[in-house]
């Protein structure tokens, strides 16, 4: 028995018992005649004690300990003079009467703690030694919550989780594919599925009635940031439901994950057409923890001469807060930063809104203070407040308006890790035209669903057509997303077909779901969860690297294992490929 | 709304309100005036009910329907004054007021019903509607219910389940890898995991004490009937335990998922070593729902000028209680059996033992019935029984007597699907010696730790030593096993080296886990069941074809999708690999 307790478990009552406890030595200090080890395991920290009074070789051989060392101390649980209350077994120690070393270990490359001094390379390159970390562990503590909750929800409401396929068949549409070489079928390839979209929506037509699956799903993407080449769904889909169904089904389920994992009442989720995001925040997924909603004041700008706003097919103004404090250089570096090229604003045009009732503003040579007055009246600034101005062409405003409203809400302190605004962003467009292209693109995916009373359109203006999608945000970040899904094979017929599909490819890339819809498909929909990002966002974290415990690089390298890597000429005979040389 | 209640859902209380249900048309009847039609849904089966003398018009828009429709019916909640008692639906009837056809659907190439008319290949094909088949799908919630039951226990337990990446590094040592090319590093490769072995081992270096993860394994193997390219796992990894600590907890797992899906007390565990295993079965998974447990009556068969014994190395005898009615043309038949190249013994010896005393054997002219009745009494054979006798080298006969044991169990009726007997296997050898490779290798995986008391047969008789390995088996079926890890480095180094390994292969192999290792490794094990095969063995089948939502055959095909396909050559371009012509 290598222990009778955790390094967690023991507590004031204990005192007296022999007890024995293994765990990382994690901190030794050494006093004259004393020494104390803080001894770590999983469940938290035990202080050993060693005297040299009590036992002089003991303490010695508790000084040879290096720092995660991994050791057996056996001994008795003693209520300490110098109580620590920072940790819940603070109020005890162990006085070791024996000690065996079950394994050495060389020094880490960095300190196992918080804070610790290993930069981002080391740390992956030795993540087993990272995940020692209690913060980065705490993180997938809080992931495997995160997904009991989520199961405890779904399976109370009657959804089975059914495991899909990894070696499907790849799909040319969308992000590229990760492919595997059949070695049995040779040249022949499965593809990794970037969603069991197609084999959920095939459950539905089993009559499966509600699916759900946390599951890994993968693209081949030139990996930004925060993305990763494997990544984690909450997968759904249900049937004989409309949009209010499946919108009210998963609302509930947030609402449960935030009272479970954070002990946070969310509330009810507003919902917010795509086009109200659009146009008041110029995002479809709108942060909504503070407000600063775009106003539109470009009747007001016309007709003074003003060539910039003359020429402009949109002015927008936002009104921060108690900003008219602002300094010249703060207004300078804030114009630098919307000119910036991933911004792309031509300049930034501003309005103190003074303490005293007076305006002051950076077109002052144009617009008269009863001009200014205007147009602080419609965005119901206060004295004391700051108007910045963008603009442009509407959807190019729009898209740099949002950019600094965010940038003022992160420097005004708005934008509260621990404080969570959760909404339902619906009525997306089913198609966006691609310009490059010039062919119509599914917004969500061939399978979504028009609204029915737009589907007239279908012939007329594609582009006017309303989707029976929806995405849930927190927080400006989209957590998930769905649709009701096309259940009629003519339906889904004619969307191949505005879509650029000719027949043929429809039926080699989909015929099977096509087939199948000729069985009586029922009425179905449902929605995908990022359950990566979704966790990180309970952590109040911005990446979703810490939160997946064994995670790629932007090249999407694992450095610890080093993968990719070659393998043997054999291996690729056998499979039937070669490498281009 | 498309329904109000499912058709699993009404009951005599419901009598008198008003409904709207949906699904599909399973069955309609038509009698003179009177149509019924059985809807159906996840949840049940809901009799329709239309008569033309309350609405003329729905009955023949009823007639309309045709088999696997979908539709939704509003109507009332009525008595039946004919009652189904099989079906809990089946006191009331739904008579229709509206009737709306939400889908169509073509003649099913098969009946969806529990005996289906559709062959196994029509069934694979179009598995969307074989999975409507209702013990089908009670076959995935099965499923569900097993994982649900399985995350309950190791949840309490304190264990956490963590993702382990699913794109690794490929190890040419054991079966076959899946490979994905990969575009940003071209020439280089990923490896699907065969297990994520390695990573739950590095998960206790980083001190996540309890781990577990349900997860998709990956086998590039040439396929036999019950194997599947992909397949799911219940992975488990323990720190700071003995084997004794591992045997206890999942003991304690299988007998609340017994409990907990099925309902039975499945009791204490037997254990049984290796070597007791092979004696007394031929077998290191034993079914033990029945005994016929092998005699060595060798010694007894010698001296009597029986020209076969006298050569043979053993011989073996079990007694099939009651068998004494065997005809000679059963018993030719048995002989066949034997012979057969897939068994491959030379012949079958059999011994009346009959209901007056006497003995008669094929062997007569060469034992007494003295003789016989000795090797009666050493089987403790009674009047009636039948003693079936092979016999040649050990390691051979053993094998041949485990298979003609297990046949005379399935003719005999003992190898019953509702009764369950599970035990432990344990002390494995740790090597076993490849004679046409003329190596060791590792029974289990190379990090299977030795006993500690066999460590010095390391250097002498690397064949004698056992592991701390075990297995368990329930009704003959190995449904998991596992080890406790070497987590010392030296011995590490050693097996490797025994294993043929040279130490640049083990670095290149597993250098992040021996680096691991270094840095304070905690002692550590765990085991791995096969979940697929779990899931059939609660399921009362033998293959575990029907306990995957979309399996693939033999061929590693999935014939529904038609994967694997070819690929653009754009695709194998960018991935910078072509296929062999």
């Amino acid at each position: 028995m290598y222990r009778s307790h955790t390094c967690g478990e023991l507590r004031i009552e204990h005192v007296g018992q022999t007890v024995t406890l293994s765990g990382w030595v994690a901190k030794r200090r050494d006093f004259g005649s004393l020494s104390f080890i803080d001894l770590r395991d999983r469940y938290g920290i035990t202080q050993l004690s060693f005297n040299e009074e009590y036992n002089k070789d003991l303490l010695e051989q508790a000084r040879s300990l290096g720092r995660e060392f991994v050791i057996q101390a056996i001994g008795k649980v003693t209520e300490r003079s110098n109580k620590n209350t920072k940790i819940p077994t603070g109020e005890v120690e162990i006085i070791v009467e024996q000690l065996n070393i079950l394994n050495i270990s060389l020094t880490p490359p960095f300190t196992i703690e918080e804070d610790t001094d290993g930069g981002d390379d080391i740390r992956m390159q030795y993540r087993y030694l990272d995940l020692r970390r209690d913060n980065v562990r705490q993180n997938l503590v809080l992931r495997h919550q995160v997904a009991k909750a989520v199961r405890k929800y779904l399976d109370e409401k009657e959804f089975i989780e059914v495991e899909t396929p990894v070696l499907i068949k790849s799909t040319p549409e969308g992000a590229r594919d990760f492919v595997v070489p059949s070695r049995m079928n040779q040249g022949q390839f499965y593809a990794l599925p970037q969603s069991p979209q197609t084999f959920k929506q095939l459950l539905m037509v089993s009559g499966f009635d509600r699916y759900y699956q946390i599951v890994k799903c993968f693209r081949d993407e030139d990996l930004r940031a925060d993305r990763q080449p494997e990544f984690t769904q909450i997968d759904c889909e249900m049937s004989f439901v409309e949009q209010e169904d499946i919108l009210n089904l998963f609302e509930g389920m947030v609402q449960h994950l935030f009272k479970e994992v954070k002990g946070l009442d969310i509330g009810t989720l507003p919902r917010m057409t795509f086009d109200d995001a659009m146009r008041l925040y110029g995002n479809d997924k709108p942060d909504i923890r503070f407000g600063m909603q775009f106003q539109y004041i470009t009747e007001l700008t016309k007709g003074k001469n003003f060539p910039v706003f003359e020429a402009a097919e949109t002015v927008l103004a936002i009104c921060a807060t108690g900003c008219a404090t602002y300094t010249r250089k703060q207004l300078d570096e804030l114009t630098d930063w919307v000119k910036r090229p991933q911004i792309g604003a031509k300049g930034l045009v501003y309005v103190f809104c003074n303490a005293d009732g007076t305006y002051k503003s950076s077109v002052d040579k144009f617009y008269s203070p009863d001009d200014l007055k205007q147009w602080a009246t419609q965005c119901n600034a206060q004295p004391g407040d700051l108007l910045l101005l963008l603009c442009g062409d509407t959807k190019a405003v729009q898209k740099q308006m949002s950019e600094l409203r965010l940038e003022m809400g992160l420097r005004m302190g708005l934008r509260k890790k621990d404080e969570f605004k959760a909404l339902w962003v619906i009525d997306f467009p089913l198609l966006e035209f691609d310009d490059e292209n010039q062919r119509w693109h599914a917004m969500h995916h061939p399978f979504t669903s028009p609204k029915p009373e737009d589907i007239p359109m279908l012939d007329t203006d594609p582009g006017a057509i309303r989707a029976n999608a929806y995405d849930m945000v927190i927080n400006g970040v989209e957590v998930g997303g769905g649709s009701i899904r096309i259940f009629n094979k003519e339906l889904q017929a004619k969307m191949f077909k505005i879509l650029g599909f000719t027949e043929e490819d429809a039926r080699y890339q989909f015929g099977f779901l096509m087939n199948a819809f000729e069985y009586g498909a029922p009425p179905h929909g449902g929605l995908a969860f990022g359950f990566d990002r979704l966790c990180s966002l309970f952590g109040g974290a911005d990446g979703i690297r810490d939160f997946i415990a064994f995670p790629k690089n932007n090249q999407g390298r694992d450095v610890m294992i080093d993968a990719p890597s070659v393998i043997d000429d054999k291996q690729l005979k056998e499979l039937g490929v070669n490498v281009n040389s």
